[in-house]
């Protein structure tokens, strides 16, 4: 099905946000089997917003709309959409009550222009929205399509998988069946290398690989005449790619690796406690974002300084001062030390050169992970040579997640430092 | 000078190419007073390319094209824009050499296709690109201008500091200045509705609102026939917008809260520490992120279970006994205690439900920001009334922030705890 997207908001044409939202839906409706034909970005303008519609519709039989779905005067979206299918608008009550009770619930009042959100073309399909105020919808007339999202992404994404997505699949020619491997410890080309022999030549299902900061992932899809076909030909590549690349998969279902790390330690009624200099506490951080967390992680430390090194989860001085506060020996006294304060089953710790500079003719992107669990304690070197500190930073987090997922499944990496038993 | 972009390759289509190009014309190009009304994301097709084209023309002057200027076969923006134009194509020999140089200094023979890039429109303006091989170039015919780019974000800007801009500001009118202000503790409605006074009929400078996480903020641009009038009279609006919202602003500067606490902290040669139980390490991950944290942050703990609060930064039991864990009581204790243990200047806290569930009838997103300074601590209620976790632990986080950032400047909430003295 043809299909453009229409971004509305002046700050796109000011330059302050990037159209994120247009590639979120382009890879969607791809993936959906829809032909993404154009992407539109007009301002808070209803002349222009009316035209381009118009001049969307002309060439494609469904259009996404996003932004403009909100309480302020200049979101208009839902008006000139309204306007262009010949539909009134109507009062629609659950939005009312959802607004005040969510307004209610924050014991604030609520500004009367958020009724506005309230209104909804008459013969739309609602897309109710959880995720914030601003409520979407599809509306159909003369075989054409408009289906309209809030603007913010995170609210599009959830109305997406909530709702929209739904919807769309009625315009679907062929069933389509995914999935999404995800990979750790190998990069985006050599993987392609070792997958080559499947990928070559292929039509359906189709592989493609997607590097992440730090990982890789494989999109392995097919399009058939029933989902049922589409997802045996889905599971007979699956089955193929892990006999060739089985060691580096940690997902066969697009779940992140900090979520499968705290469902392996759920599954082993384990706990981890973290000792972070270069990190700062995003591992912890990443941890507890898991809902749940609290059955395995209870105690973290943010070791910033040398003397929280010392204090906080007991490294000797002497190691610091003999091989120096970035070192192996330091990593793994700080994940020994972390582990036993805590009385964690599983301790893991970093220090590093987050960058973008770093000290003592060391770059940035040099760091040490120290583990410790009942086999013993050891450090792992990390060396990015990038002297971009949020990078480094995720990617060192990663990278203690992958030694505490090692240790929960094949054990250490074998790369470690001393094994002591 | 009314303006459109146009963006060609169907990688942007396909969602695998987010068109970060537009944002950083259309930024550029406000800067300098032109007027962007529109930007078009086309595949690699001739036909609809020259449609897109048309209809930019028709109610823009001045249409700035990215990609489709490579050697191959797809490449296709110069023809059709020459074609547009009326113009023919020429082989530029500097191109043609630069080239060849080019290619040679890389030992590499020239694939013959690459001279397609030679070929530039007759009577264009060419902009010559030393960094790499795809020339760009403007044409101008009544009235009406076009401006190509290679695709590439580093060549498109490269050639936009190096001959674009230059040519392009013989066409400006007028000179632009804005100031985006960044405002938290007040929600996109109540901040509009506060500032109607100035918004209602205003010409310019104009205000606009954006929502972002958990915080809003304000743009407010001038147009003048001199860059020093816009810049007086977006200081006059900023000064009056003070007056209304100036509690909630936290920088006239576009910074983020998190830097902003960061160098006031500095600049007072103070240092904070955190007990972190919702947010499990994000703000001490936050406030490592900034480059030279190490100043301000030396110890931070994340005290995910009643024993790690007591065991840790020392909160009695009798504390979470008597008033439980999420509690002002709680979280003042932990805030306390951590200034105590960590012997930091300032301390904050958060003990909360993060969701998507709750605990005990109380709902997601409750939660209490505990501080101690030398000026006494408290503790602030916050509550989002939403269930979702990753959502609600980032607003804790800014919360936190907020917290400290009022305590470097105006002194704690008027909303907090007790204050001691």
């Amino acid at each position: 099905m043809k299909t453009s997207i229409i971004a509305v908001g002046t700050e796109l044409l000011f330059g302050q946000v990037v159209n994120t939202n247009a590639a979120y839906l382009s890879e969607n409706l791809n993936h959906m089997g829809f032909d993404v034909m154009y992407h539109f970005v007009v301002g808070d303008n209803p002349g222009r917003l009316r035209a381009k519609l118009a001049e969307a519709f002309e060439d494609t039989d469904l259009v996404l709309l996003t932004g403009g779905l909100g309480p302020t005067q200049d979101d208009l979206t839902k008006e000139i959409v309204a306007e262009y299918m010949g539909a009134e608008l109507y009062r629609d009550e659950k939005v009312a009550e959802d607004l005040k009770s969510f307004f209610e619930k924050r014991g604030g009042h609520m500004a009367d222009n958020n009724l506005k959100q309230a209104y909804l073309p008459v013969g739309c399909t609602p897309l109710y929205n959880a995720s914030g105020t601003a409520p979407g919808f599809a509306l159909s007339k003369n075989g054409k399509t408009a289906v309209c999202f809030p603007g913010p992404p995170r609210e599009l994404k959830w109305l997406f998988e909530n709702g929209a997505k739904q919807y769309l699949e009625q315009f679907m020619e062929k069933k389509m069946f995914y999935r999404v491997i995800r990979t750790i410890g190998i990069g985006e080309s050599d993987l392609e290398t070792l997958l080559m022999p499947l990928i070559d030549g292929q039509t359906d299902p189709t592989i493609a690989t997607y590097a992440k900061e730090g990982e890789c992932s494989l999109r392995v899809a097919s399009q058939r005449d029933t989902a049922e076909e589409a997802e045996a030909a889905v599971d007979e590549m699956t089955a193929r790619i892990n006999e060739l690349a089985g060691r580096y998969i940690y997902s066969y279902d697009d779940e992140e690796l900090v979520e499968v790390v705290v469902r392996l330690l759920k599954e082993k009624h384990l706990t981890v406690a973290a000792a972070e200099s270069a990190t700062g506490g995003k591992f912890a951080a990443a941890i507890t974002d898991v809902a749940g967390a609290s059955e395995v992680m209870k105690y973290s430390y943010v070791t910033y300084s040398n003397e929280a090194k010392i204090s906080m989860v007991g490294v000797p001085a002497e190691t610091i001062d003999t091989y120096g506060v970035v070192s192996p020996q330091t990593a793994e006294a700080m994940a020994a030390g972390a582990k036993k304060v805590s009385g964690a089953d599983i301790a893991v710790s970093v220090t590093g050169y987050a960058g973008p500079d770093a000290d003592e003719g060391h770059n940035a992107g040099e760091a040490y992970i120290g583990y410790a669990y009942e086999g013993g304690s050891g450090a792992v070197s990390v060396n990015t040579s990038r002297n971009m500190r949020k990078w480094n930073r995720n990617y060192f987090m990663l990278r203690m997640l992958r030694t505490v997922y090692l240790l929960l499944t094949d054990g250490p990496e074998p790369e470690n430092g001393s094994k002591k038993q």
